[in-house]
C-alpha cells in the first residue's frame, strides 16, 4: 500500500508498505484524510529518534475489519495512545500516560499517513452522522483544547487570557468563550489576531491581571508573560512544551501561590459534540496527495492534509 | 516599652520604644508570647531590606483597646497581612495577597517582638479556652500547612509524599495524616525522620510514585526530586521559597500534564480547632527574655520563642 515512512532520518513516500495486520483486539481502518500536527514535523527534525514506521496521528476513516462486528462499515476518528492496560495510569483513566504506551504515527506504532492502519478498538469513536469527514479531522487538535476545561474549572465570570495567535490558540479560543468568559488574547501579529475577534480581544500588550492564563505561545517569553499577568492565587495552563529548560523564579510562584498547570491531549466525545453542533467552526485543511508530502509539510496554511481516499 | 527593633542592617534590644497607638480601625494587643519563624531569621541577612520596626509575626496576646468592645480582654492570636481593603486581591478574599498590604513585623508596620503591638481588629482570632497559650503559639505555622488541603483536595485513599524532614515538613505531616492518607516522609537526616514515626513512613528516599508531592526541603533539589516522584497528572505543592531563580525543563510538567502549585500562609480557623481538639500536637517553643534575642535567633530547638508576659 502507500504511505509516507520516517526511516529514522527523513521522510519517504513509498507504495511498497505491507497491508497492516490487526491483532486480536485492533480493528483495522481504511484511511480517507489524515491531518498533519506540528509533532509531524519535529520527527523530521528529530524528536523521536527511536522512530521508524509510518508518520501521522490524525486521520479519519472507515472500520474495515474489527473483532466487535458492530464497528465495521463505521466512519472513525481514534485516540492516539494505546497503553500496556496494567500499569497505574491504565488502571486510574490515565491510558495517555502510560510509561509503555505505544503511540500512533510516533512511538511503537505505525501511523495514518497511509492507506491503511491498524488500532486498538476501544481507541475508536464514530463520527456523529451530520459531521463532515473534513471537520471530523480535526478532532484531535480539538479535544487537546479541550484538556483545559477537563483539567481547571472555567469560571465563565472568571477573566481568562491566552498567550499566542497560532492554531493552537485558535482552538483553545474556540472552546473557551463558549464558556461566557471574557477572552483576551495577546499575540505578536496583528494579522493572525484579527482571526480572534469573534472569541474576545485580541491584543498586542496588556496592563490587566486575569485569574487564568492559557500559555500557547510555544515560546518562553510566553511562560514568563505568563508570571506577570497570572492574578495571585491564579493559574497558568503551560499548554506549550519547550525545547530544554527555562530559568524560572519558582519563588515567586509559591509565594503569589500560583498554580501551573501542565496539559497535553484531550478528550475526543466533547470536541466530536461540539464540532456536530456547529459550536466549534475550524477552518479545514488544505489537502494534498500523499506522494506530495514535502509541498503537505511546508504548508503555510491554517492546517495542511492528505486527501488519501476522500470520501 | 521593651522591644526587639530592626534598624535596617540589625536588630537591636530597646526599652525605649514608643507605646503603638492603634488607629480607629486596629486593636491593641498586649504580648504575653512571640514565636521565631525562619522569615525573621532572613530579614537579619537581609531578605526585607525596606524594613525597619519591631520584628516578629508569630505572637499570644490579651486585647487591651479596641473600636469593638467585645474584643477587649480576650485572648488572641492574629493573622499578619492588612490590605488596602479595595483591590481585586481585597474584594475577593485574597487579602494576604493585596500588593500593597502591611505585614505585621517585616513590611510597614511593627511586628510582636516587644510588650504591645496593634492589629486590625478583622485579622484578630479568639484563643479557645481549651487551648494553652503555648500551644496556640503555634497557630501561625500549623495555618501555613493547612493551606495545602484549603488549595488541593486531600485524597484520604491516595499516595502523598512530604520531601524535608524540618519543622515545616513536621507541620504538613502533622496535618495531613489527619486525612487518612498513606504519607512517606523523605528527608536526608535519619534523627529528624524518626520524628515522623507517627504520621508515616519516613525514608531517606524512594522508588515509588505518588499522586500528590509536598516540597517542603526549602532547597532546589527538592524540587527536581518532586518531579521525578509525582505522577503524570499528579500535583506538586511547593512549600518551599528558594533564591534566585532555578533551571527547570517546564515541558516535562506540560507533557506529564503535572501541576505545580504555589502555596504560602494559610487559615487560622483550622488551625485553632485541631490545636484545640488535641488533634495536633506540637513540641511548644523554648523560650526567651527579649533582651536575650540573640541567643534566641541562633537557638537550635525545634522552635524558640519569648516570653515576654508569661500567662
Amino acid at each position: 500500500m502507500k504511505g509516507i515512512y520516517f526511516d529514522g532520518t527523513r521522510a519517504v513516500y513509498r507504495e511498497d508498505l505491507p497491508m497492516p495486520e490487526p491483532s486480536a483486539t485492533e480493528s483495522r481502518i481504511r484511511i480517507h484524510y489524515a491531518g498533519i500536527c506540528n509533532t509531524d514535523k519535529e520527527i523530521l527534525k528529530g524528536y523521536r529518534p527511536d522512530f521508524q514506521g509510518i508518520m501521522g496521528h490524525e486521520f479519519v476513516g472507515v472500520v474495515e475489519s474489527s473483532p466487535d462486528p458492530a464497528w465495521i462499515g463505521k466512519r472513525v476518528v481514534g485516540e492516539l495512545n494505546a497503553g500496556c492496560g496494567t500499569c497505574i495510569y491504565c488502571r486510574t483513566g490515565r491510558e495517555k500516560h502510560c510509561p509503555d504506551r505505544r503511540v500512533i504515527g510516533m512511538d511503537g506504532k505505525d501511523g495514518c499517513f497511509g492507506e491503511y492502519m491498524t488500532l486498538e478498538t476501544h481507541l475508536l469513536h464514530q463520527i456523529p452522522a451530520g459531521l463532515s469527514s473534513r471537520q471530523a479531522l480535526l478532532t484531535e487538535p480539538l479535544a487537546a483544547a479541550l484538556e483545559i476545561p477537563k483539567q481547571v474549572h472555567i469560571d465563565p465570570d472568571s477573566s481568562i487570557a491566552i498567550i499566542g495567535d497560532g492554531r493552537l490558540a485558535y482552538l483553545i479560543a474556540s472552546v473557551l468563550h463558549l464558556f461566557g468568559a471574557e477572552l483576551t488574547i495577546i499575540g505578536k501579529h496583528p494579522e493572525k489576531l484579527a482571526r480572534f475577534e469573534a472569541f474576545g480581544r485580541p491584543v498586542l500588550s496588556t496592563e490587566d491581571t486575569f485569574e487564568l492564563v492559557v500559555e500557547a505561545s510555544g515560546s518562553p517569553s510566553g511562560l514568563e508573560l505568563a508570571g506577570k499577568i497570572v492574578r495571585r492565587q491564579g493559574t497558568i495552563v503551560l499548554k506549550s512544551t519547550y525545547a530544554g529548560k527555562t530559568l524560572v523564579d519558582m519563588s515567586y510562584y509559591a509565594v503569589n501561590e500560583i498554580t501551573i498547570k501542565g496539559s497535553r491531549c484531550g478528550p475526543f466525545g466533547p470536541a466530536l459534540r461540539l464540532l456536530e453542533k456547529g459550536l466549534v467552526q475550524l477552518p479545514e485543511a488544505d489537502f494534498y496527495e500523499l506522494k506530495d508530502f514535502e509541498a503537505a509539510f511546508h504548508s503555510g496554511s491554517f492546517k495542511a492534509g492528505f486527501a488519501i481516499s476522500p470520501l
